[in-house]
């Protein structure tokens, strides 16, 4: 059995697609049982359904999604949804946690509860992005450090090329830095220190630089960087999806014969915004800790939640972290 | 009249619609001169009409645009199509200079040949960024400096608010700081210094921090910050832009129905396609320089270099450079 400790309160509609996605998993996958932490009247009013594998523990404290400061609540009252769902997870009640709750405070609950493993310096939030190949790009680190070493990038490297391997079935993951340019040289002190380690780790398939404008396009797989610049990437990527959405949106209603266009191609535009979802392909992977922590979207809905328990549950089975702390403490590599 | 020097070898399709523009131009602008500098039996294969307005000055020099070390290729030979073009206004032959060329070298060929102007510590690249709204948002530093200091940014933000006002017709533009969080305090060093400075700068219109996802929805008009981060956010719009273009172009031929939906949509695509293509508002401005220095894409057609010149002429006849320099060398704002 594998045992997910979900955060029933974190999220913009919490926690109604929390309870229905967990619902999906259950039905999807019988070797899962589910604890969800939070308030069990709202809870329950989603519970359409009994399942022996599903279980609730009360809490009526949940963390706004807009936190300030996490490190003093966390200080000051230990029984909030999120930490709860945590402490489970530290005590070996449960395998893995799932929260789409707000990320700064999921990042450092991550830190001060589950803890780094003894072989990583840094955590690193590390979302898939979406692709035009359909197959996801591993985004590193997207916002967990604003500042972070040119060596960090290196362990943070071998971790996603484990996720990439083991659960996203590459063969040999290639491995670039988001840099302003192609060439060696191009960028900051930071880029021109991280090309050349990576050039020279071994254990990495590094290919070069990789320039935004590429991402969405490109056949690399895990694309490294430091926190501030992934995420400005990130949201980038975000907004101008979103943003060109809406003009679309606009452009379609403004003539009779477009709308009725927008009608014959409702189809296509199901499978073109599936295909920029990134939901789809699960949560954003804290990755540096001793245990599985996924960070779903904020604005989940019930399929992003259940595609991030999927995700934890997979990484639970295939021993990741285990897997990652192996290699990084003797330096091997199979 | 009013003068621009146009560099005719300068982008990935020149010199067609370097030409192709100039003529548009030409006949749109009757208070307009222009001098072609380029490959003079390239030039007149696309010169479909004569104009009296219209001169070339010939040279078989061009830049190739993948140039790596546009110094060294400066200090060696002067008669490079972009150089001449240049040295042609620091002579005051002309008055502006409009170039698709690459832009490591338009932006160093600025510094040595235009030189900045002495109230300016920094030359910035400064592209029009497509909006949801159709006003077009100005972005700098986008990759001119890869270090900046937060102090560098007030005078960048003022020259900014200038052709935000004078060419761009915004009242009081609004002006804020790219950053990954929206609250004071939030990003690396450089933004929380960043901040304090641009509240207290009595001269820009500060409204705060501005997330990423949100550049392309925003109201705000000028958005700040340095040449590293403005570039990726730039080129992570353009890819992403690109990409789901690819998308939607996938999904529109994927069956009959989405195939004659397609068509019926056509022109609302092209409306879209139009929103999105900052060529409709103009190219670059290298900002920071004496002289008026437009870079378009490297990918301009005829409409974009068309749009580049009008630009270049609008900033010329707004005197916008002797404006920006009597602002910031007597420290006085009207």
């Amino acid at each position: 059995m594998i045992k997910i400790a979900l955060d029933g309160m974190g999220g913009d509609f919490a926690p109604k697609p929390v309870v229905i996605g967990a619902l999906q998993a259950l039905k999807k996958y019988k070797n899962l049982e589910i604890t969800i932490y939070g308030d069990q009247n709202e809870i329950k009013k989603y519970l359409t359904e009994e399942n022996e594998r599903l279980k609730i523990v009360h809490t009526d404290k949940f963390l706004d999604m807009g936190i300030k400061d996490p490190i003093s609540t966390y200080r000051k009252d230990k029984n909030y949804s999120l930490f709860l769902a945590m402490q489970s997870v530290k005590d070996k009640i449960n395998d893995a946690v799932v929260t789409a709750g707000p990320t700064q405070a999921v990042v450092v609950a991550g830190h001060l509860i589950l803890k780094r493993i003894s072989s990583m310096k840094r955590v690193a939030l590390a979302p898939i992005l979406p692709s035009l190949d359909g197959t996801g790009k591993i985004l590193l680190d997207a916002g967990a450090n604003v500042d972070l070493k040119p060596e960090h990038l290196i362990e943070l490297g071998i971790f996603a090329r484990i996720i990439s391997e083991k659960i996203m079935k590459k063969v040999n993951p290639k491995v670039a830095l988001v840099n302003i340019g192609s060439e060696e040289g191009k960028g900051r002190e930071f880029e021109i220190e991280a090309y050349k380690l990576l050039k020279d780790a071994s254990e990495l398939n590094f290919v070069g630089n990789i320039e935004p404008k590429d991402v969405f396009i490109t056949d690399v797989d895990i694309l490294l960087t430091d926190g501030f610049t992934g995420n400005i990437l990130m949201k980038s990527m975000e907004g101008t999806t979103y943003g060109l959405g809406k003009v679309l949106k606009r452009e379609l209603k403004s003539s009779l014969k477009s709308k009725i266009g927008g009608l014959l191609i409702k189809g296509a535009l199901k499978k073109y915004k599936a295909a920029l979802d990134s939901s789809e392909i699960g949560g954003a992977l804290v990755i540096g800790l001793s245990k599985i922590l996924i960070k779903a979207h904020g604005a989940s809905d019930d399929y992003a939640i259940f595609n991030a328990i999927r995700q934890a549950k997979e990484m639970v089975e295939n021993k990741v972290i285990e897997m990652v702390d192996e290699i990084l403490s003797k330096k091997v590599w199979n």
